[in-house]
């Protein structure tokens, strides 16, 4: 499938389309309009089709969208078909609970290995998995054909760990540092920036705005 | 201060700029042109004039930004000034996760109680404080002058959560759990669907795409 140039805003939206399709289909329902689609998602009909259109539409003009098929597609687009395996650097509260979600395993994500610098920390065990010291993650990286890093610790040193990721094949950060990393291009970063977040909630919280902007 | 009708795609990059100038005025750098702004933050000099001009300006031309002066500007724009009381829902590993950023205090965010269902888990401790358990919700919200609800709680019954909250005149929601809330206007939520961004990074990772859009 054709799926060069699209926006990050497009894809941006492709997971929740994706929770969407997926919580109707486990309801049990094999068809939905764009309408329906439109009014249960609370984004436009047309905005909908302009999405569906970058992939080639899915769907039948007044029959509308099968919803195992467009699940199952969009799936695809996104990678979940294949298997992606992680490891998390940083053993904190963060760490262990990203490290917990059951949830990501069953879209592909295998939670591999677990990192941490602190003594205290290492031998720990995270969902069956042992915390390892920070002196073996090269080599874990390299022989447990890891694709994706997560980073969950503190700004400080995140860097230099990304860099040492870089150095062994890792293409793809799941980046919770407080701190923009800077990558060459062929690699990705996702941030979760939960300062950030939250400051935005503050802001709209203060000016206590009534755009319906929440999605 | 006049902010009315700013867009939120201009909100969601004020905590970014603040990130930044946080870090220039520790450095003691104390003027910045929008040049070497934009240069720091990878985004266009034009982006960052326009993005200020919402706000008035801040600038003089030709003089660069006063560092600390737009910090504590754009700190009191996103709310920082003031102080906000939050509550977390779910004592799981990510609540606790939560609950342990000293650095949301620094920047006015205090955190006031924790409450989970479970009954192994009421009367942990976390940084301080006890786990109540969900009967209490209510009336300590009532009694504690809460204007802030973190949700990091599996979807199902966040929304029942959402209402018992709303009730009680919670009109601000930091939602971890993995459904979008409906909620009236003037109810503002800021959702971390951090499934959907995980997938976002297989999509990105998968077409090893080269735009320089990880921002």
């Amino acid at each position: 499938m054709e799926v060069k140039g699209i926006s990050q805003a497009v894809i941006g939206r492709l997971p929740r389309y994706f929770r969407y399709l997926g919580e109707l289909k486990d309801a049990g329902i094999e068809r939905i309009s764009s309408q329906e689609l439109s009014q249960l998602m609370k984004v436009t009909a047309s905005q909908i089709r302009q999405d569906f259109n970058n992939f080639g539409g899915f769907g039948q003009q007044g029959y509308g969208y099968n919803v195992e098929y467009l699940y199952n597609e969009i799936g695809k687009i996104l990678g979940l078909d294949m298997t992606h395996r992680f490891v998390i650097i940083g053993a904190g509260n963060l760490g262990q609970a990203l490290g917990g979600y059951v949830n990501f395993e069953r879209r592909g994500f295998i939670f591999c290995g677990i990192f941490d610098n602190n003594p205290e920390v290492v031998g720990k065990n995270v969902r069956g998995i042992t915390v390892r010291p920070m002196e073996e993650l090269e080599d874990f990286v390299k022989d447990n054909n890891i694709d994706i890093a997560v980073l969950a610790i503190p700004k400080t040193g995140a860097v230099e760990v990304a860099e040492r990721l870089m150095s062994v094949g890792i293409t793809a950060f799941w980046n919770f540092a407080h701190v923009d990393l800077n990558v060459p291009k062929g690699v990705q970063v996702e941030n979760v920036h939960l300062s950030d977040s939250l400051m935005k909630l503050s802001y709209n919280a203060r000016c206590n705005r009534t755009e319906d902007e929440n999605i």
